[in-house]
């Protein structure tokens, strides 16, 4: 009779984790449909069929569960598109196709540009998160420049290591451009920024 | 007796602007003491010394407000630095100036990124103030760079409306890589940008 209460600690730990992923699937679908803006913490739990001190539990704020969706769209999106074993030519490439990709999903990536930008607060309870988020994305981008660079693929003077600040700065800052007016063309403005920095054009 | 609330309807108003001069004074002092995220309409009356209504009577939201600070900033910015008459490289070293002189003011750098994106959002109340200011914005830099361009002072194959819409979007992306990690250095980082496009370097 108290096995709902009682149960061995796997199965508790189980159901909690199906219960947070059901929780940010539901975040997600609902961020697609209205926008970050109209979400609210009441308004998931309502759509989970959970009580609000239920969520509450997984996620203290609307802060937390943003990020948390980050990390998890992070993970979706690494493995679909960019690995680190990738020659870097493709990592470019793929990083183009992101964008291209990104645009069929406008409330996603009003997701990560306002959280990214919130967290650069340093009040933010991910600011730490963001922070090494966007370390290991300049890193990850200035190997695969290096890689190109010592294949005799980057045009002189081009520094792997601003390469990748660059593209970085360049996509976060389209975006915004792009949310505002949605005729700014983000894959191709990137691809016209690389081909200025690669001895051969990324689609040859 | 009636003289404050019967004045005539220019005192009247002169009163009015006063009072939402002095909000917008209190709010930045306050916005640079602690942050964007820390702000509340309570907090900006209760420093005004006004009931929070006489405050919500001039801002209806916190979204109202921030937007009207980033308004007032803009004209102050454009006076100080940027004039439209200005000859086009001229433009170009005070927008690298700018970043240089944005350094000192970390939370109004925040203000300013906060702001932008979450009014990328189609819902928020100053999504079309906002892609209006992108317009001006990228128009004027369009500008400056055209004007570069027919003195024979911008490399081949530069296009001015692309270089105004990568140094706009460039300045943004910096500004949240620099919010993470205050090390990113976005002076040098546009100034090496520009030089990349221009046939002399910016500082010669």
């Amino acid at each position: 009779m108290d096995d709902a209460h009682e149960g061995p600690a796997a199965g508790r730990a189980h159901s909690r984790s199906g219960t947070r992923e059901t929780i940010l699937s539901t975040a997600t679908r609902l961020i697609q449909e209205s926008g970050v803006r109209a979400l609210t913490l009441d308004k998931v739990a309502a759509a989970c069929g959970i009580a609000p001190s239920a969520l509450t539990h997984h996620f203290a704020s609307k802060d937390e569960l943003l990020t948390a969706l980050i990390a998890r769209r992070d993970e979706v999106q690494e493995a679909r598109t960019v690995t680190r074993d990738m020659p870097g030519r493709e990592v470019l490439r793929a990083w183009v196709g992101l964008s291209a990709h990104n645009v069929q999903d406008r409330h996603m990536v009003e997701l990560f540009a306002m959280v990214s930008v919130a967290a650069g607060a340093e009040d933010h309870p991910a600011h730490d998160f963001f922070a090494a988020r966007y370390v290991a994305l300049t890193e990850m981008l200035e190997g695969s420049f290096a890689q190109v660079k010592e294949s005799g693929g980057l045009r002189d003077g081009v520094d792997p290591g601003v390469a990748a600040q660059q593209i970085v700065a360049l996509t976060d800052g389209l975006q915004v451009q792009w949310m505002l007016d949605p005729s700014v063309d983000m894959p191709t403005l990137l691809r016209a920024h690389l081909d200025g920095q690669l001895v051969d054009p990324l689609d040859r």
